[in-house]
C-alpha cells in the first residue's frame, strides 16, 4: 500500500506556519511499514484540491489529507472530497450532539457556521474528535481511500494512529508486522555512537534489525531499531536481543525507551526511591519545573520551585551570599538554598547567561548546574551553543540528565 | 509570475526531520509579491525528480528546489536538472577554488566525491554557497527557471533573499507588492471572530483586503489581512483603515500584532509602568515564567516565581490559609502570598486542576487565576477543555491574557 500526504491550507503557500503535520503523519507511516513517495501542499481553493487530489489518486493507494476542515467559509476540504465521490453531504447526529456537548461545557452557545463541521458525506465513517469540534473522515473514492483530519496538531494525531494507520494496514496484502524500538540518547554526537556500534553493526550481529540514528535536538540523539516479520512474537524476537546489546553498549548513554521521556524517568526515579525533590532556577526561568510536571506521577515527588531570575530573590529568598551568580559557588547555593526552604530531600539548581551576547565577563551559553542532598553539594559547569531559547532548552535538559545519573548512581536518604 | 517549491529528500518522506525551508522560502515569496500555488516533497529517486518537476513546470513559471546537492551517491538533483535542460555537466572553477579552500581552512583533504558539487550544468549560473560547499544553481528550462539550493536552511537562505527572489522578480512584468497584517486574538473561538466580523465583511467594507483566520492554539486565532498593490504604499493605504476597523470591532481582544507575542506585550507593559512582577504557579508548574523570561527584557521587570505544587509549599512559603487548593481563595492568597515573599508590585497566581481527571471533587480543566496590587486582589475562575498539558497551556495564556487586560485597563502603584 502506497499512502501520500497532502496538506492543505493557503497560510502554509504564504509561510505563515511551518508545516509540522507532513513529517509527523509521515514517521507513523513508515513505522507501520506503509510506503509514501510525495507530499504536496495546496492553498483553500476547492478546483485546485479537487486537481490535486485526483492527480494523488492516480499514483498511490490512499491519501491523507490534513486542514480545511474549520467552520469558515475557506474551509472546502469537505466539500470537495464530497464532490470527487459524487455524493451529497448530510448531517450526523453524532457529531452534532459531540459538538454541542463541546459547546455547553463551555458555556457558549454553538454559533451558526460550526454547523458545517457536522456535514459528513454519504458513505464516509466519521473519526470523533475528542479535542476539537471538526471529526477526522475515512472516504472511499473508487477503490482508493481519502482520510480527511482537521489541520491542527493535536487534533489530526490521534486520528492517524488510532484509526488511520489501522485502517490502512487492513487494506493490505501482505501482512507483515513492522515492530520499532527507539532509544533515546543525550551526551554523545551522531558519529560517537556510530564509533561505538561501528563494530556490533558491521559484523551484522544485528542480523534484519535495521539501525539508524534521529537528531532530535533538545531530545539528543534517537537510536532507531526496526524490523518486520509475519507476526509481532517473531518481530520481538527479533529485536529484543539487539536492543540488549545495544543498552549494554551503551549504558547510560540512554536515557530512556520509546515513549518514555527523560522527565518520566526522573519521576519515576524519584518515586522509587521516595525522594522529594525542589528546584531553583535562573537562566531556565521555570522550564526544568514545567516539563517535570508533565508526567501524571510529578506531584508525589515535586514539592516545587523557586525560579529565582532577580539576583534580590537569589540573596533573599535563597540565601545565596557569593557575588558572582555565574558561578559553581551559586549553583551550588541556589540548590542547598532551595531545598532547605522548601523541605525537599534533594534539589536541583540553574544558573548561567542565556544571553543574547555575554554578561559580566562570561560568555552566553555557559550554565551551572547545582545538586543538593543531605549528604551532598556539588555542581557542573557547561559551556552551550545556540541562541538564547536554545542556551536555556540545552540548560534545562542537561540539568534533568544529571539529576537522573546521580539518582542512578547514588544512595540518597529519604527524610 | 508563479514560482513553486520542491523539497528533495528520502528523510522527508520517511518523517525523520520537520521540513522549515518551504515555509521560509512561502514567507519570500509571498512578501516579493510572488505568487506560489504548490509545495512538494520527493525522495532521492532520479525518475521521481524529473517527472514531478517536469508536471510543475507545466503549471509554474519557476521552481526552487531544496535538497540534493549534498556529495553522496544519493543527491542526484543536478543531473536530473542537467538532464531536463539537455545539456552535460562541467567542472566550475571557481567552485572548485571555494571548496579547497575550505577544506584548506578545517586542514582537511576533500574527499574525493565533494568534486561532484563543482559539477555544473552547462548554461547555469552559480549562485556561491558561502556558508558550504555546494553551491546554488539558476537553470534555464526551456523558458522557466529551475532554482536548485543545498536542503541545509542556513546556505539555501541567503541564496533565497539575496540571489533567487531578485532573479524572480525581473522575470516579472507586473510588479505587485503584498501587504499583510497579523491581528492576535484570544478568548473567542473561530466562529465567534467571524460572526463579529460578518457584516464588515459581507457588506464589502474590507474592499480588496481579505480577510482569514488561522487557529494557532495556544497562541489563539490569528486573523489575517492582506492586500495587494502596484507599490507598497499603495498596499498600506488599502489596508490600514481595515485594520482600524477591526481592531475597534474586536478592542481588546486583539492581544499583538504581526511579530509581537503575549509574552512582549505582557513585558512591555510591565516596562512601561515600572512594575516588578512575582509569579506563583501550582497547575502550570513554571511554565507562565518560562515563556515569560523568553522576550530579552524580562530581566527589567520579572523578579522570579514560586511554583507551589504541593500544598506544603503554599501553606508554608506562600501562607496560603484556606484549605481548598481549587478556589478563588487560593488563587488569590497564592498570588497575595507570592507578590510579599518576593517583594513585587504585582503578582499572579494559577490553581487547579490540569488531570489527568476530576480531584477532589472538582473538575478536570477547573482553573482559578489570581492577581495581586497592594490595592486589589482579585480572581477569575475558568473551565478549560483539552487533555493535562492542554489544560496547563490553555490556562498559561489565560493567565497571560487576563494580566494584560489588567495592566491595560487599571492603575497600579508601582513601589
Amino acid at each position: 500500500v502506497i499512502c501520500n500526504i497532502l496538506c492543505v491550507g493557503t497560510e502554509l503557500l504564504l509561510g505563515q506556519i511551518v508545516d509540522t503535520n507532513s513529517s509527523f503523519i509521515a514517521e507513523q507511516l513508515a513505522d507501520a511499514g506503509i510506503e509514501s513517495y510525495e507530499q504536496r501542499t495546496v492553498g483553500d481553493n476547492p478546483q485546485r484540491i479537487a486537481h490535486v487530489l485526483t492527480s494523488m489518486l492516480g499514483s498511490a493507494d490512499a491519501v491523507i489529507v490534513t486542514g480545511g476542515l474549520g467552520p469558515t467559509h475557506d474551509d472546502i476540504t469537505r466539500e470537495v472530497v464530497a464532490e470527487m465521490m459524487g455524493v451529497e453531504l448530510h448531517v450526523d447526529e453524532n457529531v452534532m450532539t459531540h459538538m454541542k456537548s463541546i459547546f455547553e461545557r463551555r458555556n457558549k452557545d454553538m454559533p451558526e457556521s460550526n454547523m458545517r463541521q457536522a456535514m459528513v458525506p454519504e458513505g464516509a465513517t466519521v473519526i470523533m474528535n475528542a479535542l476539537g469540534t471538526a471529526p477526522g473522515l475515512i472516504c472511499p473514492v473508487a477503490d482508493k481511500f481519502v482520510y480527511l483530519t482537521p489541520g491542527v496538531p493535536h487534533e489530526m494525531k490521534p486520528m492517524v494512529t488510532e484509526s488511520i494507520i489501522d485502517h490502512i494496514t487492513k487494506q493490505q496484502s501482505d501482512q507483515h508486522v513492522i515492530v520499532t524500538r527507539t532509544l533515546k540518547s543525550w551526551g554523545l554526537s551522531e558519529s560517537e555512537l556510530a564509533d561505538m556500534l561501528a563494530d556490533f553493526v558491521e559484523e551484522g550481529e544485528s542480523g534484519s534489525v535495521k539501525i539508524g540514528f534521529l537528531a532530535r535536538g533538545i531530545n539528543g540523539i534517537y537510536i532507531k531499531l526496526s524490523t518486520s516479520a509475519p507476526t509481532h512474537k517473531d518481530a520481538e524476537i527479533l529485536i529484543e536481543p539487539v536492543e540488549i546489546r545495544i543498552l549494554e553498549m551503551l549504558a547510560d548513554h540512554i536515557y530512556a525507551t520509546d515513549d518514555e521521556t527523560m522527565e518520566t524517568i526522573v519521576i519515576d526515579l524519584l518515586q522509587k526511591r521516595s525522594l522529594k525533590l525542589a528546584i531553583a532556577e535562573s537562566l531556565t526561568g521555570g522550564m526544568i519545573s514545567s516539563r517535570l510536571v508533565d508526567p501524571a506521577g510529578a506531584s508525589d515527588v515535586l514539592l516545587g520551585c523557586v525560579v529565582a531570575y532577580d539576583p534580590a530573590v537569589k540573596n533573599n529568598v535563597l540565601e545565596v551570599k557569593v557575588e558572582d551568580v555565574y558561578s559553581d559557588e551559586c549553583a551550588q547555593q541556589m540548590a542547598d538554598g532551595v531545598r532547605k526552604h522548601l523541605g525537599a530531600d534533594i534539589a536541583i539548581s540553574t544558573t548561567g547567561v542565556a544571553g543574547p551576547g555575554p554578561d559580566d565577563g562570561h560568555p552566553q551559553g555557559e550554565v551551572f548546574i547545582g545538586i543538593s542532598t543531605k549528604e551532598k553539594t556539588f555542581s557542573q559547569q557547561l559551556r552551550l551553543g545556540g541562541d538564547r531559547q536554545r542556551v536555556r532548552e540545552y540548560a534545562t535538559i542537561s540539568a534533568m540528565n544529571l539529576l537522573r545519573q546521580f539518582l542512578l548512581n547514588s544512595e540518597v536518604a529519604s527524610s
